[in-house]
């Protein structure tokens, strides 16, 4: 396949919808801007990426992705600095990775440039929309299905990939109260844990409901075989603090190889904080809690940025997490959005200009 | 919310593709017939069904099922007697089932009328597209799929029901080999295995087209944690015969209740075969295999009916199965197809005439 892009094609909106949009009241991923990428696979290869205008997608009622689950997608955020310059972080991870996740569930790789450029090109025209407000960025979502037809159990032949973007706030609103679950799974070993396959959250929103039910916000997922371990927080990784050491679960086929949990990492070595990458027992945790230790637990990730954990239940009881004058977590959200919203030198070579 | 059905609206096709078709050289699901039933879930509860043409799908890329994979679905045939009488197979077993699958799956659950009339509705409308030759029949696809919008990680408020009908022939064209796997797997404990979730499938294709590279053409997955037992086959269930008895693996969170399976079990039982429902090690298949009291395999579901395991590869290593004359495949599928098409007796009340 050759892979080299000439270019993008577009077509731009006749009109905007941005006029309607109180950017000071955004919340996550419910408004759209005008424009969006799609690239078409067909007869084994990638079509030119065109941006056009935000529009329906007419599909056959027997394309695989209403049947067979085939999909994968990204998360991305652009950010805009007091200068009005736009920038990414780290988006060819979010590349790398989502090509990860595609290979994964037998969907063909998207090429490095079709991203890159489809998503500079939709960027360049969308700048108006990607919010200056504090907590507020735009959202970019990538992502790609099985458009190919047919009632047979096997991948599809065609697949279309889109880029679209989102102005958005807070992921969150208020306080994260998690559950600790040991009855419903997220993954298997050996599964498709790793990968961001649309599958890996249907089967946790239910689970969620029942959560959500008894008064908490998310559950905190445990390994399938002994729901002894903490693994992720579906749409978040997790950090625990005990004492003034900084600890998260090592990746693996279960858990996915967050951007933001990488990024947390280094900073907070960069800090000197003692990070520990290991299994965390649940019962380590609740003695931490009992006595004394556990100072923080903290969701990351691209859309939930870093999220401050304020109590967890677990076998009917609940745990609160105190509340910290100098806290990791406001530590390490200050370092990494000053490096996104270009506030702060980026040493790592993380901020990727538009 | 009132589940009392007064009628199906009926929108019939001008014209019929019907006379394109080649009945006698029917492929597994790729021909769909001119009709399907739809009915659309919005502010909480679900429309009257509808029977309109067989037509595209038009939603917004931002709809859920392209993102989180919250879709679900059912395997069904329609059979024609000699007398052009049509028949289904339990179809209130599939009903069901669709609604367990949903729930898991934070599905709103179908109503029994809504799933019964409408379908009856579709299929007396396509009659004359249910095949009468041997091995053929019509394959019904009850599928079910998020379509609310918005980028939060969270279940839809809107999903849309469809049933579409595709003639078809067998799933599986000549020899079935099949590779134990140990590397890969398909559920997790308190996963979503049990459910037939559009997920499900995906996250087996990359592990099958590697089998299908090495000779095989179709999996049998192990147990997520050991892979050490037998599980099942992804689109069928696997009975395992060892000297004179019949084993199949006990469903769980992780096993679909297959129909087939479970249709099976009772005919069995019926014939005077020793059934042991069990756990089945993989070593035992093997030390089976070696002894020479390994006597058949064979996988069943809706789609795939008996379909005969001809060899199985593990560690490297193919056992071939050996051919027998009276073989329990060829006299459960008899006793299953004869109920099926109207042939023999249905003591278990099985058959659903049209």
């Amino acid at each position: 396949m050759d892979t080299s892009l000439k270019n993008v094609i577009v077509e731009k909106a006749k009109t905007s919808k941005i006029d309607q949009v109180d950017f000071n009241n955004l919340s996550f991923g419910s408004i759209v801007t005008d424009h969006m990428m799609v690239c078409d696979y067909k007869n084994g290869s990638w079509e030119t990426p065109k941006v056009v205008p935000y529009q329906p997608i007419t599909l056959d009622p027997s394309s695989k992705i209403f049947h067979y689950g085939q999909s994968v997608f990204e998360g991305m955020k652009a950010y805009k600095d007091t200068d009005n310059n736009v920038w990414l972080f780290r988006p060819l991870e979010n590349q790398k990775r989502i090509n990860i996740s595609s290979k994964r569930l037998a969907i063909p790789e998207f090429p490095e440039e079709y991203f890159m450029e489809g998503l500079k090109t939709l960027l360049k025209l969308e700048q108006q929309w990607i919010p200056q407000t504090e907590g507020s960025s735009l959202y970019i979502r990538p992502f790609v299905f099985a458009t190919g037809k047919g009632f047979h159990a096997s991948p599809a032949d065609e697949y279309k990939f889109i880029i679209a973007c989102a102005p958005s706030g807070p992921y969150f609103s208020g306080k994260v109260k998690v559950l600790i679950e040991e009855t419903y799974s997220r993954s298997a070993n050996g599964g498709v844990g790793f990968a961001k396959a649309g599958g890996n959250y249907a089967g946790q929103f239910y689970p969620t409901q029942l959560a959500v039910a008894k008064g908490y916000n998310q559950v905190i997922w445990t390994d399938d075989n002994t729901h002894e371990y903490i693994e992720e927080a579906g749409a978040m990784n997790i950090f625990i603090r005990i004492n003034d050491t900084l600890i998260t679960s090592p990746i693996s086929d279960r858990i996915l190889d967050g951007i933001t949990r990488k990024s947390l990492i280094e900073l907070a070595k960069e800090e000197g904080i003692n990070v520990e990458i290991r299994k965390i027992a649940v019962k380590e945790v609740v003695e931490a809690s009992e006595n004394g230790t556990l100072m923080e637990m903290f969701g990351a990730g691209t859309a939930a940025v870093i999220s401050p954990i304020t109590a967890f239940g677990y076998r009917e009881k609940d745990y609160e997490l105190p509340e910290l004058e100098n806290s990791y977590a406001a530590l390490l959200r200050k370092r990494i959005t000053d490096i996104q919203y270009n506030r702060a030198e980026d040493k790592f070579g993380w901020r990727y200009k538009l």
